[in-house]
């Protein structure tokens, strides 16, 4: 059948499959109360005259489900505990909606759980998968490989310039190091000469850009003054505490992301320190409200997260345009990175 | 074949479909590299004999796919707003983990995506549905029955006596009546006589449950004592400015749920009233850590959310297991509903 060919009807598939009108349409509409066998009859008709009434229809001949998986590779504790992640969702789940496309978040309780996620991805329940908060030593990647579906990342994965792959894994990021490096130079031109630094989880890129854009400004800093937190509360206020311990002269403090600058606010005022009078702080992400109802309100570096989302679903639906012939986007899960990244903006409140 | 019987071999499905052992442990792992007739041959065979030797065989009798989905029906960004579904989710999480089956969110916008949800409810990809926060007017239960899926609800359906259907539509819920009227009668056992009501949305039952539960006690009460809220703190604050000008002379608030006493707490003293020394308040849900957080912390009528996600969770799996005969659980979406309801405790804090 060639492009300008009418497009068969509805009777046409009835007519070759022997059965009513109705029948087709219910297995087409998803096959409710059709007997398997006049179910297996009509989709044959369908493929053979090629029919695409709709979306039902659709998908039985290109297998599309209008479905993409989203993967956050923490307990779903983190997930919901995280403002950043729900941030990252409502941008691809805008942009899903938009294109009638079903978001399916698979949630786990931890890494064991990463092999069954992969087995669902690999079971044709969804045209892709948008995948992110990797972190460095998970099998994630790999399984994901194994899928076979087509993938795109959330912050830059971690194998780099050791990926033999030949296709480019596509990723959508923040300009980590350059933010980094707008807060630390912030502090620095403040008249702050002790600035310390608490790190993300190292096995993360993003926690690893920022602590390399503290890094080219603070060449000579104490090691002493970069402790690794955890991007939560309680991590930052631990983090607090040690710095103080090792360096009780510290008069700024940068936050790997404003749930830890949080924490280590409350961690602060816990230990008599004024902010930003004796320790001026900040923090990255600009996560609303967080970053506005902090004591004080927080300078911090912006990204815009929503954005993220939304660009990660939109370069993952074009890739599945491309589906059936020629390449599919993140196809070998451990090609060379390949991004968008986004700037970052130092937003001034009170704390810096 | 009884329970008793011994568990059929490998051996004995390929005798019957008359191949080799191999290509039944193909077709048993996927049926890779098979032709369909022989496919077929083995699967009639692993029926006839009922034999089940892994996940995959099982999967093939079955139609399984050990994945359950969860369905909110609310925007996305209410779901994560709202630390009630967080709570339900992690019971969830936790018993689907236990048996190697996937939580499947899936997301939406709002309503006019229900459609969409049914339709990958419908597509084979889930085992059943686990549906909660139903509003009266929503079409979901109506497009979830003609997915055809088996579900277990959470709150109990607003259907109720209408209902047609015969096979009972299973719920688990708390028991919002009682808990209501204990923190009413608390309220009244403290000596207050002005006993105030801030309802959640009247489009769901939880809420409709609560408001009988007050109103047990409070037979008599002033009707401008009841203000509809929608269960989030601003619809809190907006209540109490409400009944402040309506009925100054207030002296206790029951609120429906923690997160609108959060905000009744906070209207309260914008407008000069000491809690609970002027106005006692109550909340429902216990929800952590915002009932202890509050100022003061929060008198409230503890549900255990958590444990009603991983009943709903076992509920499901319990019918799965009788797929393919008997009844399926909730294979009628507007059965009349059959629940299992938790009771509620009142736990004392500061603010009544």
């Amino acid at each position: 059948m060639t492009e300008t060919a009418p497009r068969p009807t509805l009777e046409a598939v009835a007519a070759l499959a022997g059965v009513s009108r109705a029948t087709v349409s219910r297995v087409v509409n998803g096959g409710a109360g059709v007997r398997e066998q006049l179910v297996e009859r009509v989709r044959r008709a369908v493929e053979q005259l090629g029919y695409v009434p709709n979306q039902a229809a659709r998908s039985l001949v290109t297998r599309r489900h209008d479905a993409v998986a989203v993967v956050i590779a923490e307990p779903e504790t983190r997930v919901f505990a995280d403002p950043f992640f729900a941030l990252q969702l409502r941008g691809i789940s805008k942009e899903l909606t938009e294109h009638d496309c079903q978001l399916v978040l698979l949630l786990t309780e931890g890494r064991d759980d990463h092999a069954r996620v992969a087995r669902y991805l690999a079971g044709g329940h969804v045209d892709g998968a948008l995948v992110f908060s990797l972190h460095l030593d998970d099998p994630l990647p790999r399984l994901i490989r194994g899928a076979g579906v087509p993938t795109v990342f959330g912050g830059r994965p971690g194998w780099g310039n050791g990926a033999r792959g030949t296709t480019p894994t596509l990723y959508v990021d923040s300009d980590n190091r350059g933010g980094a490096r707008d807060a630390v130079r912030h502090l620095v031109g403040l008249g702050r000469t002790r600035v310390a630094h608490i790190t993300g989880p190292l096995d993360q890129t993003s926690a690893v850009d920022r602590l390399d854009g503290y890094r080219d400004v603070m060449e000579d800093a104490d090691p002493r003054l970069v402790v690794e937190g955890d991007f939560t509360p309680a991590g930052g206020e631990r983090a607090v505490r040690q710095l103080l311990d090792r360096c009780p002269d510290l008069d700024a403090v940068f936050a790997a992301n404003d749930l830890s600058a949080s924490g280590a606010l409350r961690a602060l005022r816990a230990a008599g320190r004024r902010v930003p009078e004796d320790v001026a702080v900040v923090g990255f992400d600009d996560m609303l409200p967080v970053a506005e109802q902090t004591d004080p309100p927080l300078t911090t570096v912006r990204q815009d997260t929503e954005e993220m989302g939304r660009l990660m679903a939109g370069l993952l639906l074009r890739g599945r345009g491309r589906r059936g012939g020629g390449r599919q986007a993140g196809e070998d899960a451990e090609g060379t990175p390949s991004g968008v990244v986004l700037p970052t903006k130092l937003v001034r409140r009170v704390s810096a």
